[in-house]
């Protein structure tokens, strides 16, 4: 786990640099939006698509990193978006995210449903330019994990089923779309940056797959064993009205899927070498992870 | 006038049913997200931005239709996203249009969120399919258009000035991002897939924005002298409130903007041959069409 800790420890603070150069300035018109784009996306996070993207990009061969970086960025820009938008008060409504005030709390509903569109839309600037010729392959790869059957998707089953009889086909249908549509994407493109081939690709997804569903059973159990207080969730909907595997199945049936997750995750890219250490690291870590 | 007529019906069914095949069918998962999206893309509309991006591909010289085609459809669905996301109550608070219930009001709030963000992911998809080796070129036009310094700046300027004095000079800038922006993109998009060079580009985009902000006055024009009756605006914010130039400086000064910009967008395309025809016909129709 020090690899890990250690890649962690000089990646994240390379793509938070990154991340502030790429957004546009907060002195820039129109200043409000861009000041709200800003403190969406810098205002924490783990930066863990980010890491995926790289190491897998690592696993398939590595080679140049200043592509593969901005397309990590790109992606991150993707995920703060959909952040922003299911925090609303028409999703989720959350008054607080990583200790401060949600977007829309900080800076009205309208600027925060702008942020995300202009977020979105500079997640695939951001991409694009990345990519040069490889833009045919990876905007397509980020636009179907973004889309009806990928994120907004797996939100759209979450916000129709709340308060529904928990249904673990259901569940998964969520988990899988909502989360690790774009895990997946993320080991995707770091391939396709490595200049790997279709098979890597391939096995490099299931892996992101899995452990995206790992991830999001992980933070449906700390949910769940360790509810946020009230002051910290605002008028946030209940936990226990969402679909999620530890309601439905219970905590300890959660935790063997996670860990079974967990092992498909490593058997998908057994056949890659040492390069892929980093990956097999996150999948333990992405199993082990507490609030 | 009757050569663009029997143009635009022509071109409009055929954008109709590519848009119905490119959409996600309403029987598949998630059925009302995909429904929702349907609703919102396939109730009417005049599908200006696709006759702009057709006719700037002809008049930049033509060739293989397919791609350009879904280009255009691409666009479309950003700007359909748009319109979904302007009607929300936190912004324009809409509850009528096109003589149908708003997407918020047949679906719920949280739907339409959902509406525009995979709109968008889909104007992305479609456009990096249809584009081809052309997807680096493409997806950075769309995407800047669309961003924070495009529709979505615009829209948070319009949204920010609210009430406030009205200013000849934010109301240029509005009308520039929120609304020729995408216009522009129309034309060199069109340009693009003819195989354009970067002079025609540019020409095409002088052209596009002048005949953007016709547009734009002209609907400013149409709400300021024949406003809606209240049932068909629901509780929309007063047209009064916004920025706009008949507001500004007047009917007939606003009149004369329009005039001049018309008259610019045209000499931006003097080089052009009668291959032009149809953006000529549709600059003059733009300054003239009526409620």
């Amino acid at each position: 786990m020090d690899r890990l800790i250690q890649f962690l420890r000089e990646l994240t603070p390379e793509i938070e640099k990154r991340l502030a150069k790429l957004l546009p300035f907060a002195d820039q018109r129109p200043e409000t939006l861009h000041e709200a784009m800003r403190y969406a996306v810098l205002g924490g996070g783990k930066r863990l698509r980010p890491a995926l993207t790289l190491a897998s990009f690592l696993a398939a061969g590595g080679g140049n990193r200043a592509g593969v970086v901005d397309a990590a960025c790109a992606i991150e820009f993707l995920h703060a978006y959909t952040l922003v938008h299911d925090d609303l008060p028409a999703m989720d409504n959350d008054a607080m995210r990583r200790n401060r005030l949600t977007t829309h709390k900080a800076f009205g509903e309208g600027i925060a449903i702008l942020v995300g569109d202009a977020l979105q839309a500079l997640a695939f600037e951001t991409l694009a330019a990345a990519s040069g010729d490889k833009a045919s392959r990876t905007v397509p790869e980020l636009a179907k994990a973004a889309g009806s059957q990928g994120t907004v998707g797996g939100q759209a089953l979450d916000l129709e089923s709340e308060g529904g009889e928990q249904d673990p086909e259901l569940i998964e249908r969520i988990d899988k779309w909502k989360t690790a549509a774009l895990i997946a994407c993320c080991c995707r493109m770091g391939c396709i940056f490595a200049g790997g081939d279709d098979e890597k690709s391939a096995r490099l997804g299931e892996y992101g797959e899995a452990v995206g569903v790992v991830y999001q059973i992980c933070d449906d159990l700390l949910d769940f064993t360790e509810p946020k207080p009230a002051s910290a969730k605002g008028a946030s909907k209940s936990e226990a009205a969402k679909q999620t595997y530890p309601a439905a199945i219970g905590v300890e049936a959660a935790r063997d899927l996670a860990a079974r997750k967990n092992a498909e995750a490593k058997h998908a890219i057994r056949d890659f070498g040492r390069e892929a250490l980093y990956l097999r690291l996150l999948a333990d870590y992405l199993l082990e992870r507490k609030a």
